[in-house]
This record gives structure tokens, C-alpha cells and sequence, in this order.
């Protein structure tokens, strides 16, 4: 990836420096592969679509560090937190500069104009909806009860947007059929939320040096992930809910907890039934090792063990 | 302006109620404004461009709440600032609904892709310099000495960048050469610096109610303002610099100290030098009403008194 070519240190340094210690940690870059994979796949060049694939990923950085402010979240990716170094005004800068640099860097992307400003304008409909997700896990907070088609909806926006952009990006700007964009934006988004499931199961599940956060941390938060609305419904007693200070030994025992009422596996389950749905979307593309490799992105997103 | 049309409030609705706060309480409008007549004297039709002159008043609200975050800013366009209102949270994903929000509407602007993919990448390559400026303005509190120059690459950046892409995205979307584009570019962004440096002016002098936000702000704030420079290079004492408890007195006090020390002068006069210098610039275009009003909106910038 070109992403230390794209994004600079230059002056004034330390914005740059903030800007750049989430990105340098690397993390697992699904979505930028997904883009350069879907665009595999509608018969572009990979190659050329490096600029577009770093935008997301700095789009995606500047979402992490923006919730890490408003989630208190001290360490991610195995290190101290952006505004724990840099300070709050130092990580919404640094957010903020991800932002528009994502724009900028996208709008080199080389390519006809009327395609690159088409996935210009999926991007910035993308972080709206981004936007609106991270208002609802937030809101969903200080609620007594959410229903599961309004965690749907939250994980659509919060997470499955982004991935459906990845993927219908890469195909836009490899002049794609409209129907194989709408196909690809489909598999982004089911698999996304897929992949954000997982995510709340590792959250609890994962050793804390595989996540590179805290483990139980949605769960100490109050977070109301699918597991615990499965919980709620069902009457099971999660003591530590919400409870900000708790030990680890109550974070493990709330994990068998929800082991043993089947809230875990549901969640895995609703997860698996989303990535074959996504899957399923792409019939929409012709068959091409670049498609394969898209299934296999699927399956991986709700396997991955951190 | 279009501006409820285009940001109307839709679910999840406190979201685009926090969006819409400071949008709503007006303020002068002299960006889009100026993005409107600058594609007027360059032949275009202002009444296409609204969409454009949305987006970059949304660009500035934007930096207004991220900015009314950092400095701790209560008021502002006589309201309580967003984060007082929403809370920190609230007001980071207000700021980012505002940002991506710009793209999406600058998008919906109608013309040739190609001139429209060009003003986004002015637009993107501004909020960058936004950002720089406004770390810089962050770093200089921290500091014992800025000089001048320093001083005058902050508001360039804070500020001036926003008014040159107001008037350079008008010319652009006119479809103007590239001399007029450049011409005013240069004439937004230095009226643009002497509108920061009046507006320094103003926060001392300005009655409270006028301004809508409270008088002396960066002066308690430790803001190294021209006039501070100016004192602080003159040995001027001002014991309320920095002093965030400071009394209504003191801060009058401050105020006979630097005019009589000639420092406000000094920032009037060059304010004047640089609005004077960007009409100018505008030489490079031909005679027309829409021109002359550019040149009374300069003078105005300067001699506003809120």
C-alpha cells in the first residue's frame, strides 16, 4: 500500500504524526482490499485503484478515532488511543484531516471524471450514513430496550455502508454495469454487517492481546450489541452490563453467562445467514478467480479470530 | 438559500437538529455569498450554484463546532454552542454530518462533471488547510513567541483558503480561465486574511451583544492574535493574557492598554493592506456589476461591525 506516500509528514508535523499513528498500525485493511478485488472482478485494473483504496481506509481511521474520543476508548490496535496521546482537540483535528485528505487522495484516483466523481459522491453519501450510525449506537446507550431491526439498521450505517462503498467503488470506477455495482454494494453491505457481529462476538470472546483493546469493552460500555439485545429478550441476567469499572473475573463470567443462553451463537448465527446473503449477491458477476476471492473475503470476515 | 431544502431534518433527528443549530442562527453568509457573484463576474449563473454555496457554508458551520470544542467556546451567534447543547459527542458527529454533507451537496451542483470533480478537490484540498491553520492556532497558545509570519500562515490557512475556494469554486463551475479562476483565488483568500485579522479586532472591541460570543474570548484564551504580536513584540504588558477567570473590567482595561500601545491600529492597518491587495488581484477580470460588488464585499469584510 502507498499509504505513506499519499499521507505524507510533512509540516506542521504533529497533525500529520496524529494523523498517520492509526494508520501506521496497520490493522487488517479489508476494506481497501475489498475495493481493489471488486475491481478485479468488473474487469479494472487493481493497480490503478490504489488512491481510491487508501481513501477508504483513511475514511475508515477517521471514524476509529472520532468514536475512541466518544467511547472513552483508551488503547486500539495495540496502542494508546490517538487522543490519549495527542489529546481531544488533537484527535478531532487528526480525524478531521483523515477526512479531507481521503477526498483529495480519491480525487487522484486516474479515470474519466464522470466515474470519479460518481464514487466521490457514494463516499460522501457514505459518511453521512456513517455518521448517522455512530448517533444511533449512541443514542442506543441511555435506552432501555432497542429492537433488533433498529440494530440493524445501526450496524448498516455504522459499518456495512463503508463496506458496500469499498466494494461498489471498485467496480464504478472499472466502468461496471449497474447492475454489477448494485450487486457489489449488496455484498459489502450484508458481509459488513456480518463482519460487525463478529466483531461484537470477539469483543467478548478474543484474548485481549489478540484484540488490541480491551476485552468486554461493549459489554462495560453498555453497549447494546445483538448479543445482549438476545439477552435482554431473553430474561438473562448480565450483571456487569454497563458497569465501566468491572474486573476481568466478571467479564469472564458474563461470557459464560451468555454462552449458556445461546445469545453468543445466535449472534453467530445471524451473522453467517448475513455473509450468505451477501455472497449470494454476487451472482450479479460473471465467474473469475477475482470473484472467488471475494467469497473467500466473505467467509474470512466472520471467521478471523481478532 | 436553499440551505433547509438541502439539510433537511430527517431521521435520526437529533443528529440533524445539532447539524443544523449554528446553520440556522444565520451568521453573515459572506462565503456563499461570495461564491455566488464570483460566478456572476465570470460569466456563470449564480441561481445553478446554490447547491455549491451551501456546501461551503456547511464546511465552515463544521469548523465552527469542531473549532467552539477546542477553544471551550459557550456561545456563539448568540446561541450555546452546539457541544454545550449535545455534548461532545453530539457536537464531533454534528461536525462530520456537516462535512460529508458539503460533498454530497456540492455534488448535486448541475454542469460538467469534470468542472464539478474540480471544485471538490479545491474543496477537499481546503478543509486539509483548514486543519493545518487551525493547529497551528492550537500550537501558538502553547508558545511563548509567534512571529508574524507564523502568524499570518495560520489565518491564511484558518481562514483565507475558505474565502479563496468561495470565490475560485464560483469562477470554476463558471467554466472561467484559468486567470480568473487564479485571480480569485487570491483576491478571497487575502481579503479573506484581513477579514481574520478584523475579526481579531472585533473580539476586543465589538459590544458583547453585537458579537454574540464573548468579548475578549481570545484574549483570556491566550490566542496569539496580530495584536497580541504586536503588543508582546512592543513590550506591552497585558496582565489578562491567558487569564481565563479574567473579570469584564480587566478586559477593558486590556483593551485602552493595546490601543494605546498603537497595536489594534496596527492590526486595522494591515487588514486594510490585505484587502487592498486582493482587490487587486481582481484585475484579472473584465469589468462587469457583479465585479464591483466583489469590491464592495471586500471593503465591507473589513469594515463590518460584527
Amino acid at each position: 500500500m502507498a499509504i505513506e506516500d499519499l499521507l505524507p509528514i510533512v509540516h506542521p508535523t504533529g497533525l500529520y504524526q496524529a494523523s498517520r499513528h492509526l494508520v501506521d498500525a496497520g490493522g487488517k485493511r479489508l476494506r481497501p482490499s475489498m475495493l481493489l478485488i471488486a475491481a478485479e472482478a468488473t474487469g479494472g485494473e487493481a493497480a490503478a485503484m490504489v488512491p481510491a483504496a487508501v481513501s477508504i481506509e483513511l475514511i475508515h481511521n477517521f471514524t476509529l478515532i472520532h468514536d475512541d474520543i466518544m467511547d472513552n476508548a483508551d488503547i486500539r490496535r495495540g496502542r494508546q488511543s490517538v487522543h490519549k496521546i495527542w489529546g481531544e482537540s488533537g484527535a478531532i483535528l487528526a480525524g478531521d484531516t483523515l477526512y479531507s485528505k481521503a477526498f483529495q487522495i480519491l480525487g487522484m484516483t486516474p479515470g474519466q471524471p464522470g466515474l470519479i466523481l460518481e464514487s466521490m459522491n457514494i463516499l460522501s453519501k457514505t459518511c453521512t450514513a456513517i455518521c448517522e450510525g455512530q448517533w444511533l449506537d449512541l443514542e442506543f446507550e441511555n435506552r432501555f430496550s432497542v429492537s433488533e431491526n433498529e440494530y440493524m439498521e445501526m450496524i448498516e450505517k455504522k459499518t456495512g455502508v463503508l463496506y458496500g462503498a469499498s466494494a461498489c467503488m471498485g467496480a464504478t470506477l472499472s466502468g461496471a454495469s449497474d447492475k454489477e455495482v448494485k450487486g457489489l454494494d449488496e455484498f459489502g453491505r450484508l458481509t459488513g454487517m456480518g463482519f460487525q457481529i463478529h466483531d461484537d462476538v470477539l469483543d467478548l470472546t478474543a484474548p485481549q492481546k489478540v484484540l488490541g483493546k480491551r476485552r468486554g469493552g461493549d459489554l462495560v460500555e453498555g453497549k447494546k450489541t445483538l448479543i445482549m439485545i438476545h439477552a435482554l429478550d431473553h430474561g438473562v441476567e448480565v450483571g456487569v452490563f454497563g458497569k465501566k469499572d468491572a474486573a476481568r473475573q466478571e467479564i469472564e463470567e458474563a461470557l459464560s453467562v451468555l454462552e449458556k443462553s445461546g445469545s453468543i451463537d445466535y449472534a453467530r448465527s445471524r451473522a453467517a445467514n448475513l455473509v450468505n446473503r451477501g455472497k449470494q449477491a454476487l451472482d450479479a458477476l460473471s465467474d473469475s478467480p477475482a470473484k472467488m476471492l471475494l467469497l473467500d473475503l466473505a467467509d474470512y470476515m466472520i471467521r478471523r479470530g481478532y
